[in-house]
């Protein structure tokens, strides 16, 4: 039995000697590696943290929630893995990220060990604070410590965090976990000064400052006190620094130490775990370190697919691995039909925020490097930077996740669509995602833009539709939207499986504003579906057309605002069933958007079934379980489509007469 | 003629003598106090700029858009005044904020002199960095200025602006405007560490360090270079060094500089002016300066309503002032709530993000001085940091504006919604918010919100039920929200106005989750009306009960969700008229979640009438006139009613049968 395995509470690693705890280090990296080339999953950053996730347990008291004593408190979550490990998770962490199984973030409901569920960047200070000041408030002494990236050091909220903890009078630990890589290359000015308090040894600088000091010292003695301070402070000024900016916001600075040396980190915590002031620990570590092919490809198995393993060496660690390549997918399209929008338009550049590979967009870099734009992890300035970008002439295209797009709703309100800037969002990973679980579905971008007034939002169902979808986007003159879900694209584009000839040209014409595109029409029921899920929604329909003899038409919405409001028009006064089908919320998603329009124009309602993700959180699975876990697949759609044509006709409701008082 | 209303264009202004210029200040202060003082505005703050507007006006070419060629960006725009009546506005000026005339922040559409219209906080720099880059991309030298106040340079958003404008490799000004007041006390250890660079003179403490070296030096120079550096540098480290934090993040820094002192501003400018690198100028100015009152009670002179003149001498602007007290308003009503509130339960602590007096909070704050938080404006922190509270055991009540709620979206969705954590946002200023403007109203905080899984939405329609929906948020186990408007509260209690006896009795018992109140049954219509709408509402529906003898039936919506479904079930089953009312925006507001239940409950949606924003942006003006605009008042309500009344009974449709298939 391993030493791993042994472990039930990280109370048990305290009484562990040295080479136990190197041990049991290896023992975490080879189920790490074990797991993730298995699964997927955050592979260079877990491995990166291991020893610091063992001196923390055997420091602190991280016992479960709600007694704790004390409380760890990760950021972004990239780095959890370890202490899954360590807290009475590993005889299910081969199974990683699958449904059911041990989840790919912190997450409470899984284990009382963890204390909040995250997966977006840049919260732990602030959480931590709060924690901090409640435990203060109850009378409680708690020891609270936050663990965060260079990554999320860089993100705002993290900036406000340091802030607001700088104020606190009582202990707070942040740990700043500098493998000086971030998700892929780091990004902005901090992370320029970050890495050189990293290479160079401080000592070293702090001597070669020294030197020069004192070299010069006896012709300034004599001087006035003014040319002394002057003389100090300009050789100061442009040294390193270590921890400045972290003192002026109020924190006790220390390090950098070395994030992979067991007992100096042990003897590090165990001298500043009582601090009674908020104090900033600087760890350097290695991501990817003990995986060869990790550490020196960290951006590549930042998040890798499961990979086979070609030789698998665990005693090293060192096995060769080969990525497995997969199906063509939605963000390898859209980075095509971006480099192809921009060969045709030179107002066209290209933003994301720390996520170059994510969005597909280190593509678009090699081919218009200078038209291309990595902001680090901060989306609200990513926006508002694209704004100023469109109102000097450019046209932004800003490609960010659906669910990091709600990072930045107030810069899209106020930066772009108050001030009419006609920036492009192409939303990824829109609808479910899989296994990352509940904190990465992109479930609400329509709700809160589609509120927002003149903003377009689109969605296309195939990579031609994408291709026309952007250049329809960049001809507008107000902000756009498209959404696509992290899921492969069609092998076939759609326009070539329509039987019907005029349909079929007419679905290949380029995108008119608001009007959508009909596949099929049908006697029974339609179908609208909105985007990518017009995969699943044909699928249904021939389903139905096979085994049940109905006629089912099918409608790709294209828009959801504006929503093609001829084609509602006629569709539901046809008098027979309709279904929309989306992969946003069906709360203010594309289906609402139905209903308002129907009820505006006194259109009846009562034949429309909408299919949408519920109003409840679903967790890590695959992405078609999740689908069909919520009746999003093929059968799903289909099951309900029969119901509801089976409903209109049992109810046999006359077509309802339609007002021409109201009627637009 | 004054000197101001000579100047056409700012353009004007270079050839002016240095005591022009300052007569011109004088006549600038004079037009901003007699406007605000007639129609309330942003006073203090504005007051504060006078001569670094004019000297920037005086150095760069800020020349109308698109031409330009130099920039000029607002942060906030609670400084834009003086820019405003030195680009062609003078004349319009004492109409300030009134509907038709110019508007209290920056405008595009008012004038090509402002770049970007604004509001919120922090943005500023993020869409410089964005002009700059698009000028520069597209071949311009446009030198670029972001203007920000010491209250914005904490916000998140400006740290990730500054640390990526850092990496630029051209012109970029960012002049930060340090009053030391932010909106009202300033919050954070930033805003320590400004303060202590402030108020020392940082002559006189270079004077004190090098003494303290130089004091010392014979001992040391004869010691290790080890002793001579460690010795340096904790003299150094804990004394004030200006600008470090921003030279950490590679902006250049220089200052701090009297903002009053024109020519010294004027050759500082001139002289920084074509540096081919971006610098942070730091510039000292006093909040309400010129104006004794104002710098004297700078928070309370921040943004006044229109105040009484008693002893206006103009000649040294030293006029006594009494700003004009007004009726009792939600925000008063809220605090009060809050702190009753708080008597009863000792969990509840209560947090704002730089808005003590916006919010009410400074009430709270006195009665409870340790449960009470100021975070500055940091939306973002505030919301996780009271998440981290709830987390260990407190019940934070948020209190913040609709529109700066958005600015906390994902942080609402992980730290609170994901991790079902029992905050409570109390959103003030929800719907029109009257002079501010288009950029204030807060128009959409239940189409994000209610597409979160278990969040709780409400509205009270009066002050004993704001009491009874706080008490009811505090019992809950999951996040809810309550959203009013910045009005008056009804000087009665609907409960009081209740004719029928039963129904008052009901109306006043504690709430339930989900259940609406009823306030008066009707044969030929209900209205439904959701929070502070009530008011018009029940005037309506007794204007047309007295004019037109019709019978309209009241609801109390209460909840948006989850929404009173058994109550729609009667409602909509009823074969009437039926109009929903609310101050937030038809698209994915109240109306969408009626039509929602409906549509999956199949009841007829084709007698609704939903009322509320439309899709478009509504200018300043009165709070009453943007109602009346768009049909929110009460006569525009009648106006609907009667409307919908005759076209549910001339289309005679029967009332449709219902499938019991699907009726829950």
């Amino acid at each position: 039995m391993s030493l791993l395995d042994r472990i039930q509470t990280p109370e048990m690693i305290k009484s562990l000697s040295l080479d136990e705890l190197t041990q049991l280090a290896g023992e975490l990296r080879q189920r790490i590696i074990a797991a993730v080339s298995a699964n997927g999953g955050h592979l260079a950053s877990n491995l990166g943290v291991v020893e610091l996730t063992l001196a923390l347990h055997y420091v602190y008291d991280f016992g479960p929630y709600p007694a704790g004593p004390d409380r760890l408190l990760f950021d972004v979550g990239h780095q959890c893995y370890s202490h899954k490990l360590l807290t009475g998770r590993a005889g299910d962490f081969a199974q990683l990220r699958k449904k059911g199984h041990v989840g790919g973030f912190p997450l409470p409901d899984e284990s009382p060990y963890d204390l909040f569920a995250v997966g977006h960047a840049g919260t732990a200070i602030s959480t931590a604070v709060g924690m901090a000041r409640g435990d203060e408030t109850l009378g409680r002494k708690n020891r609270v410590v936050a663990l965060v990236g260079d990554a999320s050091i860089v993100n705002g909220l993290s900036f406000e965090g340091l802030n607001n903890a700088g104020t606190l009078k009582r202990q707070l630990l942040v740990i700043l976990n500098d493998n000086g890589m971030s998700i892929s290359q780091p990004q902005g000015a901090l992370a320029h000064y970050l890495e050189r308090v990293r290479v160079s040894s401080t000592y070293d600088e702090a001597k070669k400052i020294a030197q020069t000091i004192v070299g010069k010292l006896p012709q300034t003695v004599g001087n006035t006190i003014e040319q002394v301070w002057q003389f100090t402070r300009e050789t100061l000024k442009h040294s390193v620094w270590p921890g400045q900016i972290f003192e002026t916001l109020g924190m006790k600075y220390m390090g950098p130490i070395n994030g992979h040396d067991l007992p100096a980190l042990i003897e590090q915590l165990s001298e500043i775990k009582d601090h009674d002031h908020p104090v900033l620990l600087h760890v350097r570590t290695i991501k990817g370190c003990g995986y060869e092919h990790a550490a020196n490809e960290p951006t590549r198995f930042h998040s890798p697919a499961s990979f086979k393993e070609i030789n698998n060496d665990t005693e090293d660690c060192n096995c060769r691995i080969e990525i497995k390549s997969s199906a063509r997918n939605w963000t390898t399209a859209f980075a095509q039909a971006c480099i192809d929008l921009a060969r045709k338009n030179d107002k066209i550049v290209a933003l994301n925020a720390g996520m170059p590979d994510g969005t597909g967009l280190s593509k678009f870099e090699k081919v218009f490097p200078d038209r291309y734009y990595d902001t680090g992890i901060c989306e609200s300035h990513m926006v508002a930077m694209a704004a100023g970008m469109a109102k000097a002439g450019l046209r932004p295209v800003v490609a960010v996740y659906s669910t990091f797009v709600q990072r930045a709703f107030d810069q899209i309100w106020q930066e772009v669509v108050l001030n009419h800037q006609p920036v492009i969002f192409a939303l990824d990973r829109a609808g479910y995602v899989g296994d990352d679980g509940a904190v990465h579905h992109g479930f609400c971008d329509l709700s809160f833009l589609r509120a927002m007034p003149e903003m377009v939002l689109m969605a296309p169902s195939d990579e031609a539709e994408l291709n026309r979808c952007l250049t329809l986007a960049a001809s507008l003159d107000t902000a756009s939207s498209l959404r696509y879900p992290r899921d492969a694209v069609p092998a076939t584009n759609f326009e070539d499986r329509i039987e019907d000839a005029a349909l079929r040209a007419s679905a290949a014409r380029p995108w008119v504003l608001g009007q959508s595109r009909t596949l099929r029409t049908g006697e029974d029921a339609t179908i609208i579906a909105y985007g990518a899920m017009l995969t699943n929604a044909f699928e249904a329909a021939e389903l139905l057309q096979q085994n049940d003899g109905l006629s089912v038409g099918i409608v790709d919405a294209r828009f959801c605002k504006p929503v093609d409001g001829a084609m509602l028009g006629r569709v539901l006064l046809a008098g027979h069933a309709v279904l929309t089908v989306e992969d946003h919320a069906l709360t203010n998603g594309f289906g609402s958007a139905v209903l308002e329009y129907a009820q505006a124009h006194r259109l009846p309602t009562q034949h429309i079934t909408r299919l949408g993700m519920p109003d409840r959180l679903v967790q890590h699975a695959t992405r078609a379980q999740q689908l069909a876990e919520v009746g999003l697949d093929a059968l799903g759609i289909a099951r309900s489509l029969r119901d509801a044509i089976r409903v209109v006709k049992v109810s046999a409701v006359s077509k309802p007469k339609v007002s021409s008082v109201f009627t637009v």
